[in-house]
């Protein structure tokens, strides 16, 4: 499933590690990592969980609503269907996965420089996904506009250390529902030529991702080697936890994978009202959800690429809100990344979550307790990893810049450390010798420039210094250097040809209904 | 080395596991990790930079300045001594180390309930250290007073999830340099009854805390069992790197071991200047620093407590000055940790800390790239664990209670996935079934109370309700947080016979040589 092209460009890279430095990293249009995956669980542990998911998946079920197909397409594979109620013989999902869903797949781009390989051993960062609202530090919170969306598909393409353009970024709330698709989808494939996500709100809607996926890709949607369409296009089918799936995600679900389009099935739990309070019952209940979507995809479209989704949250129990950056959902995280592999297939979660309203202290140390254990534990597509604010309801402008340079730092780490001759720098020790510094030695100065990660936005000045910069702090900083961004946006080349039949089918598919707002 | 009390302290502990929450383990008296340590490197990884640094010590060697009685005992093990330079033949320092070094130890505290055990699968979180400044958002930047130092004494008193006073949380310089180690020895004594760290900057400042310690601790001092004194007192011991102790360290050094009380032996380096710029070498350098400097405490009184530290920042290449949070130094600190399980001695490393210059978004993402490292990773004695600002120069009020928060959510991390079978909670999950909600399941009303971290400042709510209550950021909400800590604070009593006699000894100290300021 990996392409030629790409294996060769990974191992050159792995080549270059101790000559080039973040930077050069950073361009990657993915990472890979080189450390080992955290892991909490043991093997026990592991098999405790899996065989919880199946008895929940053979006792309880999962509910197919409003979808007669999909419970027939259940009938047929063996499952038990009473009613909407699919109930599962053990090992059943995991033997349909395992027979034919993809271990990694290429997401083609655009830009085949910027193609991205989801699964094994590869991160993608990705921009948060589906706010309502913006925030910014001058504006303050707003619900959003499609100048917004655009705002943050030219931010996401002028960030080396994200690989993906995303999907419905910011809600374009000044245009119809069930127009505002096309906008979008336009939008990623005008102002980025990363990878992006497709429309899952209606099946019409993944429908029309598809045909303007065909229209970018052109010769490139048919892989001639197989004869079928390659996957241009991810999109993002949630479970209506606990133990649902409805009609419009299942509707998504089936354009996709029947046009080889990947799915991410992901459980979307805040964890005591969609599943049980605990780690390890929230854990085998993703489990269970995410298996049975996935095992419903391969039987709609045997091989059609899936992921394995995971969102869980915490509560706070005064409250019942949703709260974020918080051990027991990145205890989740490790467990279910680590599922993941177990099953063979990539794995979805983490980002970098927030229930702070704005990019403050909160806003850091909540994403950074995200981030960390999305990098460490091993997620392959790392959704809302940049821009997430308010639990997700707010798409923060300043955030966004900040979170990019969070992915930077992590895509460091994941390099490892460099144990070369070079890397070990004995000769820079025995020349500088007890007493002395190392600032002008040859090893030093051969080394330095990209010898640490450099952040575009944090102040490492004196206290002198800082004061006569005018005492800014982070948020401040990062609103200078989004509209710095902003300013300097130039758009990558898109074929004239293309581009005039992409807005001729727009036009034509808005003009044959008329706008609502469901 | 662990005391029978401790050791059932910890079963007991395990034992309450499931049944109760965060805020109870947050209570005990150090933290004990159920969840594997995160390794960067292989076992060749490992064996080439011990390799390195046993090449360092033979081939390099390192300064002992200013000692003649450092250099005859070095002379005395069998080192090559030329000058001050001494050189170790290859494998010296281990075996000093591991003949006779305990690998993990108990620390005593005026409360013997606050005991804590350094080493092992154990983690106690720390205070920062040596801050000349304080900062809070009221009043900006200051040099730090005595009113200072015994409010931070007071503030890691109230703060379960801080298992030690810390030293010189920050420098009374309202007080004379040659006499203020008598007031924060005495306010660390008075005003807590938690673990606490010695003076280092002159032998006769390490006496006087050592006798302190005695009066304080009373028939506690001497172990009857071994005839020696109990470890009361834990201090840091820095190394001039690259490859150099002075005589004050080492004049402290002597007293403390002499008087088996505990050393941290801790190369202090801010890579690219007191050590090579790659992650390889730079570990190297600390671990041929510190095992000199360990070997020598075992030269000096074998037996006596040494904790293996790590001190490593990034540099900027713009400007030179440290930075922090960065990839590099948490790639230093996952190696150096497991270097000290491999030398089989307790591990110093890590905090919380940023160079940001205020309690902002740099602070806490900066802080959480630190602490999570310490605590993935295996810390000890997570020294700098709260308070921290400024690359060390400030001690920050509003820091120090968000970093505390941040200590607690570790620990509840260190604790791991509970699989009792309250844990798997597959009876809440078939009670409830697909599609329905779990607040109000028998498990859920339960577990709910304890079944998350909850923090005291993080705002979850809604936007509308953080917008009723004045929109705080997170630095306001910690203003008001330890302002409401010192108002409520109580000392915990002290024998007046001990406080008197420690008055006395401190009255009449102070009065045998003048105020100076060096």
């Amino acid at each position: 499933m990996t392409a030629p092209n790409t294996r060769r460009r990974t191992r050159a890279s792995g080549g270059r590690r101790s000559a080039q430095g973040a930077a050069q990293a950073a361009a990657l249009p993915y990472a890979t990592r080189r450390i080992p995956y955290f892991e909490v669980l043991d093997e026990a542990g592991l098999a405790l969980i899996e065989e919880n998911a199946d008895t929940i998946l053979e006792e309880v079920g999962i509910d197919f609503r409003d979808d007669e197909e999909a419970l027939q397409i259940w009938r047929d594979a063996g499952a038990d269907v009473q009613g909407e109620r699919v109930r599962m013989p053990r090992g059943l999902c995991r033997q349909l996965i395992q027979a034919s869903a993809p271990r990694q797949f290429t997401q083609q781009a655009r830009n085949p420089e910027r193609n991205v390989e989801i699964g094994g051993p590869h991160t993608v960062y990705v921009p948060a996904y589906g706010c309502p609202f913006v925030y910014d530090i001058d504006q303050g919170r707003r619900y959003g506009t499609l100048e917004d969306f655009q705002n943050f598909v030219k931010l996401a393409y002028q960030s080396p250390s994200l690989h993906h353009s995303g999907g419905t970024i910011c809600e374009p709330v000044d245009l119809p529902v069930n127009k505002r698709h096309f906008d979008m989808i336009y939008s990623h494939m005008k102002y980025s030529d990363k990878c992006f996500m497709g429309s899952v709100t209606h099946p019409d809607r993944a429908h029309d991702t598809v045909e303007m996926a065909k229209i970018l890709f052109g010769d490139r949607w048919i892989d001639p080697d197989t004869g079928k369409p390659r996957t241009c296009v991810i999109s993002l089918i949630n479970a209506n936890s606990p133990m649902t799936f409805d009609d419009t995600m299942l509707g998504a679900a089936k354009v996709y994978a029947r046009a080889n389009q990947a799915c991410i099935i992901t459980p979307f739990i805040l964890a005591g009202a969609m599943s049980p309070v605990t780690v390890a019952g929230t854990a085998a209940q993703t489990l269970a959800e995410a298996m049975a979507g996935m095992a419903f995809v391969q039987l709609v479209n045997p091989g059609a690429p899936v992921v394995m989704g995971s969102f869980a949250s915490s509560m706070s129990m005064q409250s019942g809100a949703p709260t974020f950056g918080t051990p027991e959902p990145a205890l989740v995280l490790y467990a279910m990344a680590n599922l993941s592999r177990r099953l063979g297939v990539p794995f979805r979660s983490g980002g970098s979550f927030t229930a702070s309203k704005l990019p403050d202290a909160q806003a850091a140390s909540e994403s950074a307790n995200t981030l960390l254990p999305t990098t460490l534990g091993g997620v392959n597509f790392a959704l809302h990893a940049a821009g997430w604010l308010e639990g997700g309801l707010a798409m923060g402008y300043e955030k966004f810049v900040m979170d990019t340079d969070q992915t930077g730092m992590m895509q460091t780490l994941l390099k490892g450390v460099d144990l070369s001759e070079n890397g070990q720098a004995m000769d820079a020790i025995r020349e500088v010798g007890p007493g002395k510094h190392f600032l002008g030695c040859a090893h030093t100065q051969a080394n330095f420039k990209d010898a640490f990660y450099l952040s575009p936005i944090t102040d490492n000045n004196s206290f002198e210094q800082w004061d006569a910069d005018g005492r800014l702090d982070m948020a401040q900083r990062a609103n200078a250097r989004w509209k710095k961004l902003l300013s300097e946006y130039e758009a990558p080349p898109l074929d004239p040809a293309i581009d005039e039949a992409l807005l001729a089918y727009m036009a034509e598919r808005k003009a044959a209904f008329p706008d609502s707002n469901v």
